[in-house]
């Protein structure tokens, strides 16, 4: 069953400004939500089950015993005077594992799980004062510093209350952790927007949370707070550790209003949060500012600044960007929770302009750079995602600071939120995800079922059954680097031309179809047991980064289909540092597995340069090796790892 | 004021056994105590200031704020059920950051210093149960299971509670945590000795701290408990973690009885512990079957399994030995701790056995393995100590399992008991340490002052002026370095003799003297401002292992007196690894700074091993390059660090 609150007429508005500078798609897409979509994927219904079983417990087992935040909630009612332990932001962590049991629970109900999350939302609503206050660092500490430094991420704990809030009324129609979130959210109402109190969240992430709250009471005020939060940012008005000691407002992307932003800065997660809130705002409010501003935004991190796997930041100093092109592989930071802020920023501005190459770089992100974060296991997990490593990475159990498993686990848990969009007489086919849902065209109910091995597999079978004959446009998307275009921007492109293109079929014949901002479409009334087939091209390619990447001079990657390898050293006899690419190395796929997981592995014929037996000089030997999905490594302990891949040597290590 | 209870007999006995197969001195040494010795050293002394500022306020903000170990013990006092945090041996780092405290309030009182360890010993005193028990993990989880596994730690955390109670009376004269102790000390004796119950520790420490207790109060059952907790060792007794489910007792020691003990097994810090607690009760009962085992394993230890900069244990999988000669150097274990343990285990074989060899391999530890384990600013810390570094070494705040800061900081106050050591009728003269003291020698008194710029100067000078005439044998250490030995067992040697010998004067003019078991012996009538000059060889060395120690094969390593030196990107370009040493290499020194310790540093001619403008090929160029002492490197952000520099490559990494 889902359990609605009457939806907010706003949300139903066409959505159609007119934008000057930016190319508006005349209907918002809205997602066909995961709750509506039943996976059956070889792909990711196993990652499901694993977050549902090994990830979720791991989040209690850290939240209870380990690391202990739920004991917070636990002083702040009992009102014994104890101490606060960890972190002031910690409680967001309970926040998000219930987000992601939430999830989860929809996808598959658990009565043991559903009981846990019932019992820490009693602790929750337990630790919160009478004036809706509830952060338990504060009420721990020293109420008097509430609301004094900026920094504190005592709005961004509210944000990740709220998001968890409405994600568990959405599976259990339960209300009580709703009526905390609503609580909290009028406190911080009153207490800032109301009162005129100038407030810059120091770790945006309450806008877009504050987005959801909207579109499930349909409560204006939530909107108009969000919209506030991201107009307070840009004036000068920053109070705290950012500001007063780092004396960094770029840090949190608050230089500049939104509306001017022209480049990203500052810390990666942060800035991917706000723009996803900006434009969840955008599509509301129909101003044209935010989104012309993050357009060029955009550019500037996919042109720019993004990793092959998706992943951004590349310094771990400020967890967020540096210099343009400044990429390096081994000590990327890439951070885990940037990915999945890459997935929910790119399906906004997907759903905003009904561009596909918004979702090319949404696919990059969660099959490569988000992906990577969460162990085959699914109980361990990488908080920084390096594109090579000499052999020092492991997945960790838990962090101090422990954003990262929850988020991986509430992404996975929800991921059929990204596959299917929807607008009055459009389908949008946006990832090729094994699964079904049903569509309502007017009158007409339309389920949709999807075939496919994807990634593994390029084809791809749509059926589509109306109940009656039914006319709309199917838009399916044709992904950029089955067109030779890796990302958009030229930041990587392929060294050589695909020998085949896509290919569409309707019913086993040729389909006829336009191409409209990446997507296929065909236009044409459908009936029942109607087939589209898409062939996407799967050749192994190899990937060159523009020549502003340092980091990648003279050296090529591999990609198939959406996937990133990286060759790694347990499956080339320990060793992947003393690779040279060949003028013509040859590649071809192999069935294989890393542990249980199936994958498509690629067996390359490079050069291995080995010391001569002088011990000075060098000589080269061919060396056949095994390149695997960057997703998969580092689950057979540590071992080195690459993903850019060397053609000629620059400099040189003399190794043990 | 130097508080004592009165001195039990028995460490007064003459210390002579017959021990067949090894070689006893007649007397035990008696190390003069740090209490007794005034330090005016120009490199100990301001570490020593450090430690009692930086290092203590680290130790303190931890255990009160961050990581908070103080607040299980006030949980227990509260008795409202709250859970425990953290891990089950934390409580031993507050008593071991208290034994620090009392070693430092020593040197330099501070006020505000001891009241805070009498706040906590307040705190911890408060969490003793009526049957003397104290531990806070099983108080607050359920003491139903109390002295169930032996793993647990709870002799272990007793022990340094035992250790911090005897520093702080004798610091202090206060007896809470000295009476506190005594009664967790006698808990024990009673449940387990007198009850005949068996109990093997799973990490030694208790015996060497009961000898501690035993000496100060001159309670026999103390020594009695000491060595019965010796002696259940090696019976199968084992029960817990280790032994049911790790089926792993070597892992502490407990395959075999100790005093059957051949080899070198597991976990380093236990080992070296317990084979401190060995030889304090075997200096005490003459028991020879410690003393014979102990020679077979020191042997072990220093022929086969240390490394150059004396620290131990080459595997973080057990924290300790592998195989014979498996000496990684960039995954070099070595940790702190460990080497901590091999000053202590080395003073003991030196006590017992007039040798300097134990010196010498306990200077190598300090100078090297142990102080790398504390920062310059004295408030970071390295847990392991590798050899090579590929430039992601960093020093932390604290560590979850934060053994080091505090061991670090114990040692260094105490650097003092290692200076020197007396017999009836002799001084000892082990380390050179700026410092004085005053022996008695029968009815006179003989002040005593040692005045050089050690380790960066080889010219020590030892002012003796007693009241009158004295017959008595001076034994000054001639270190195995200073006369081509770097170590004993040649598990390390020079590449070639140096030029130069140690000189003994006396007055002035060459001194006669015998060597003997590594010691100058000057044995005469000492009068008023006599004066001994040792001048020390500070030639240069090149220093390589034996052809069995593998990940040493081809590469050289640098040594000046007792310092090992390192070479670190921060000094060299960044770069390390390209670096081959020529056949001939040319060095010589150059007084230098790392941040604001001043040092000796050393300058060679290598080569650096550049790609060939084709990349396909190398060439080498000669590199200046600057080496510093090894305990220093790793202070100024992370950089590459290489101990052993390679003269043929064997193996090639393209690095980005």
């Amino acid at each position: 069953m889902q359990h609605t609150i009457k939806i907010s007429l706003s949300t139903a508005i066409t959505f159609c400004f007119l934008a000057s500078s930016t190319d508006v798609d005349a209907q918002r897409i809205q997602p066909v939500r995961f709750s509506e979509v039943n996976i059956t994927d070889q792909f990711w219904k196993p990652k499901q089950e694993k977050v549902a079983t090994a990830t979720l417990n791991a989040c209690i087992v850290q939240t209870e015993e380990k690391s202990g935040r739920i004991r917070n909630f636990e002083k702040v009612a009992r009102k014994q005077g104890e101490k606060h332990e960890g972190i002031y932001y910690d409680d967001s962590d309970v926040y998000k594992a219930i987000e992601a049991m939430a999830y989860s629970l929809k996808n598959r109900p658990d009565a043991a799980l559903e009981a846990k999350a019932d019992e820490w939302i009693a602790k929750i609503a337990a630790a919160q004062l009478p004036d809706g206050y509830l952060n338990t660092y504060y009420t721990l500490t020293g109420l008097d510093q509430r609301w004094t430094d900026m920094e504190k991420h005592e709005d961004y704990c509210a944000g990740h209350l709220m998001e968890a809030a409405v994600a568990y009324f959405n599976t259990t129609g339960k209300r009580v952790l709703l009526d905390v979130a609503i609580r909290f959210a009028d406190h911080i109402d009153s207490t800032f927007r109301v009162a005129n109190r100038p407030w810059v969240s120091g770790h945006q992430e309450i806008e877009l949370a504050l987005m959801k709250l909207y579109h499930l009471t349909n409560q204006e005020r939530y909107l108009k707070l969000a919209d506030w939060f991201l107009q307070q940012r840009g004036h000068g008005y920053g109070k705290g550790k950012i500001w007063d000691e780092w004396k960094d407002p770029k840090y949190c992307q608050d230089d500049v209003p939104v509306k001017q932003q022209k480049e990203i800065t500052g810390h990666a997660v942060r800035a991917m949060y706000q723009y996803t809130g900006a434009a969840d705002v955008a599509s509301v409010t129909q101003d044209p500012g935010y989104l012309n501003a993050m357009t060029t935004v955009w550019e500037d991190v996919v042109f720019r600044n993004m990793y092959l796997t998706g992943g951004i930041g590349s310094s771990g100093n400020n967890e967020g960007f540096t210099e343009d092109y400044d990429l390096p592989n081994g000590s990327a930071y890439s951070e885990t929770c940037a990915s999945v802020g890459m997935v929910f920023w790119n399906q906004r501005m997907n759903s905003l302009t009904g561009d596909a190459k918004y979702i090319d770089v949404l696919e990059r992100s969660l099959y490569n750079g988000a992906l990577d974060g969460l162990s085959l296991s699914g109980d361990r997990f990488f908080y920084g995602n390096p594109l090579s490593s000499i052999g020092n990475n492991a997945r960790n159990e838990w962090f101090g600071t422990a954003c990262c498993p929850s988020n991986i686990a509430r992404l996975v848990a929800s991921v059929g939120d990204y596959i299917y969009g929807k607008t009055d007489n459009k389908i949008w086919v946006n990832l090729f995800v094994a699964s079904n849902t049903t569509f309502q065209m007017g009158k007409t109910s339309v389920p949709l079922r999807t075939e496919t091995d994807y990634p593994w597999n390029g084809n791809v079978r749509i059926k589509v059954s109306p109940g009656q004959k039914v006319k709309y446009a199917l838009h399916v998307r044709i992904p950029g680097w089955a067109g030779n275009t890796p990302v958009p921007g030229a930041l990587y492109t392929f060294t050589e031309a695909g020998n085949t293109k896509a290919e569409i079929l309707l019913n086993g014949k040729p389909a006829e179809y336009l191409v409209e901002k990446g997507y296929a479409v065909i236009d044409r009334t459908w009936q029942k047991d109607d087939e589209v087939e898409i062939r996407l091209p799967m050749e192994i390619r190899q990937v060159k980064a523009r020549k502003e990447v340092k980091a990648n001079e003279d050296r090529i990657a591999i990609q198939r289909g959406p996937i990133v390898y990286c060759i790694e050293g347990a499956d080339n006899a320990g060793e992947v540092w003393d690779l040279l690419v060949p003028e013509n190395p040859v590649f071809k796929t192999q069935k294989s597995q890393v542990l249980n997981e199936s994958i498509v592995a690629v067996q390359a014929n490079l050069l291995a340069v080995k010391p001569a037996p002088d011990g000075l000089n060098v000589r080269t030997e061919p060396k056949l090796v095994t390149a695997i999905p960057y997703y998969t490594w580092a689950n057979r302990g540590k071992s080195p790892m690459q993903v850019w891949l060397p053609s000629k040597m620059k400099h040189i290590r003399i190794a043990e």
